[in-house]
């Protein structure tokens, strides 16, 4: 099964376009896991375990990890993802870029090493740099067209041959890049004029949508701007909307009462 | 001694415009270190001992060690040479790039997780993503600008209001980001043209300069393009031509050539 099989199988199983990003800082861990031998791991599982029935897609944010040392955590969380829900699709959300002998391994790191069934990616190196990432025709690649955050206009907002830097990206996905049709491209929620626009070059490529809940992106604009014809096509994610929603030992529950709430704000704009 | 002035006294110190590049690919370790317990450690290891008095700076390639999890191993080889070598800065080869929340983290995988002097990153999603690396004015923060690969132009080089985009990061480099005096531009050795328009908007930026070597950079178009008034200002990295000048146990001996030969044809054009 391919990536967007998967995807389009969690979108309909659970009747979903949540996505749960798994951003744990050790900073704000609840204290009733800072004792367990793998607190980040214990944590993920208790979201996921909470969520899995709600939404379409995880995405574990590598850096979270990578920044404490925690590479196993990340292992256990996606290995633990993939083995007791296999129809919900793991976005390893990594934005990386290099030349190509280069991008082989960052494949290698996100596909082979965690089994990740999608990553991200970072277009600017151009083409070239993609393809080991867009040769794996059975995964996912996730590439910024339109980012969420506020300085995300200083270089892809630039306009050339009267079409903005992301415009451009977004018509190289379509034309060049979906060989294997396997692309999906990031569009941040709090920018929905371009969204729209993206939507527009790219009628049936999957979004990943960041930037609701904490980062402030209104869901209505985003379903307005971004639904596929078919009701689909969108993977609107929250991090610390959802992974935070409680602080206590209730922390689980409090997630999965913040995934049905937006499961449910999205499903009253479709 | 923030990176700035350790980057000038390796220069001086060594007479060296070298960076080694150490992307060591498990496929391609030599036979005899196959058996020890951290044979990408040993390899970096002997490859550092062989050529410290001859470079000015070391680049290790996040994603070799990430690809086959080890990091362990990347942490040592980065120990032993701020400890063995302190003159030496260390450049992190990451190419990070994300929203500000995660950039701090990415700033601090490669500043205190693995306490690196400077980390490569991507400027795609604009200013405020590279803040949190940028803060840390001790640190080197080296931004892609004109890459090295042969699709580098296809966004790069889009024209905006008459000028390329990676000119618009240089110019940001040099009239924005530089505010603690940190800031370096990856400008690929194969866009000696690029090189030449990057240098002439920013005179005094050190510039890391990727593709000599495997990639078929030539070296006197480099100098000739992007060396400061002062005869410094370019980290000129070479990994595949250094790393894998020998494949049998001389491998040390035959870097060391490698990198000597380097150094002496760049200094013959300074």
């Amino acid at each position: 099964m391919t990536f967007v099989e998967k995807l389009s199988g969690a979108w309909r199983a659970n009747r979903s376009l949540v996505c749960v990003g798994l951003d744990p800082d050790p900073q704000k861990l609840p204290e009733s896991l800072t004792s367990k031998r793998a607190p980040i791991f214990e944590f993920n599982k208790a979201i996921v375990d909470a969520t899995a029935d709600l939404v379409c897609a995880y995405k574990p944010q590598i850096a979270y990890y990578a920044a404490c040392g925690a590479e196993d955590q990340l292992a256990l969380t996606i290995d633990y993802i993939l083995a007791t829900y296999p129809r919900i699709p793991v976005i390893l959300d990594a934005k990386r870029g290099d030349i190509g002998s280069t991008a082989e391994m960052y494949a290698a790191e996100a596909f082979d090493r965690y089994a990740a069934d999608a990553v991200t990616v970072n277009p600017y190196m151009g083409s070239d740099t993609l393809k080991p990432f867009l040769d794996r025709a059975d995964k996912g690649v996730v590439i910024l067209c339109r980012t969420s955050n506020a300085g995300a206009g200083e270089l892809q907002g630039l306009k050339s041959d009267g079409q903005e830097i992301y415009l451009h990206v977004a018509s190289l996905a379509s034309r060049k890049w979906n060989y294997n049709g396997n692309v999906m491209l990031v569009v941040g929620a709090t920018a929905p004029v371009e969204l729209a626009a993206v939507r527009k070059v790219c009628p049936d490529l999957p979004l990943l949508v960041p930037g609701v809940g904490a980062q402030g992106g209104d869901v209505e604009k985003v379903l307005g701007s971004g639904l596929r014809e078919d009701g689909y096509g969108l993977v609107i994610n929250s991090s610390r909307g959802i992974i935070y929603a409680g602080k206590g030992p209730d922390f689980a529950a409090a997630a999965r009462a913040a995934a049905t709430q937006l499961r449910d704000q999205i499903n009253g704009y479709r």
